[in-house]
């Protein structure tokens, strides 16, 4: 998989793609992912990428121009299932859709800074607008970085042990069951006697309703099969 | 406002501190973020803080004891107003609790990684339980970074215009309008007539339209107020 990050703020975003699964899969030749700084696609010398939106208002908005011409570069080089603009009023985030992209080749990932980009760019350019979640963020960056780890952790061969990413929260529409490691008693808290029986289907059992009453009790919703 | 982020993979969370609004506000002093790699918390030569789960199964689980030591040693030098863990089982974020957060001064945020923390550790030391959206990720370092550049945000000083936060997404139950920027036309897609008409109040009503239909149209359920 390639995946293409164009940003006004590339600084951000290299961190957390020289650590931990990120890296690795990089490493492994797994997932190839470019940073794209916009403002090498401006031609005016002040490489100014944003400017005051019409109709007043406060906070920039992100030009058309350099856009296209980063997205037109790089759709002559390869063609892309998907260009995705992250932003707090796209399609929510679910496990679906990572799974969903994580069987992609190629994807360009837009990051909104500022207050935004010009719709233009939206009607014309994005094929998938996604939020990360209901809250507002200073850019779109932290939201490709979600979206980066989300897919990449799903592509085979990236975790340690594939069935690691099958028993997590969400895949089943079930919250994970609590988990103990040693010691068995710390300060006088225990480990649910179970977990240490070496009753193998009564564990699984005990799991499996534990899973069950913590979805019913934190997210019912989860639950509704209708959803 | 200080922010103290347990962890056992600082080097993800590096860069986006040292970039953009979250660099600023530090350098501005409203806010301190500290890292703290829990492995210094580990009294044994490997430095080891997970282990493998009791009852089997895939994935590592991390220790109570570092991070009880990290967190006591943090409490004994001043009080914090909420502990925080990052869980895909957790409440989800809202604007409104990023809101509430950033009122608070001291925070603390336990980033999960492998499969989670030992449930005792939830039981016993977490005030607050997070989730940054409906996927699993390879760790809460990442949802530790929306966490706090949604609240570091709102902190009064740090966005240069505080206009600017109040219409954003979410802060009215509302999707925000679209926004345009110069030139006025591009490749033969024009900007609406109406926002470089100069007629506020008419701009001002077109914009209330426009964040309605846009809201009406891709999440409803913003606009049910019973939620």
């Amino acid at each position: 998989m390639r995946i293409d990050i164009i940003t006004v703020v590339p600084e951000i975003l290299k961190s957390p793609f020289e650590a931990s699964i990120m890296k690795r899969s990089i490493e492994k030749g797994l997932v190839e992912v470019h940073l794209h700084n916009l403002r090498d696609y401006v031609t005016d010398n002040y490489r100014q990428v944003d400017d005051y939106q019409y109709g007043g208002g406060a906070g920039m908005v992100m030009m058309i121009e350099p856009i296209d011409k980063c997205i037109s570069k790089l759709r002559s080089e390869r063609s892309y299932d998907e260009i995705i603009y992250m932003t707090p009023d796209g399609e929510t985030l679910q496990q679906g859709t990572a799974n969903y992209l994580s069987l992609k080749k190629n994807l360009i990932i837009l990051c909104g800074h500022y207050k935004g980009v010009d719709q233009r760019v939206r009607d014309h350019f994005i094929t998938k607008e996604i939020s990360v979640g209901d809250y507002v963020l200073s850019g779109g960056e932290l939201g490709a970085l979600i979206l980066c780890d989300a897919i990449i952790r799903l592509i085979p061969g990236v975790l340690g042990n594939e069935t690691s990413a099958l028993t997590d929260s969400f895949q089943d529409n079930l919250l994970a069951p609590p988990i103990y490691t040693r010691p068995a008693e710390y300060k006088g808290w225990k480990v649910p006697e179970v977990l240490t029986s070496g009753n193998f289907p009564k564990i699984e059992a005990w799991r499996e309703e534990q899973a069950f009453l913590r979805t019913k009790e934190r997210r019912p919703d989860l639950l509704d099969t209708d959803n």
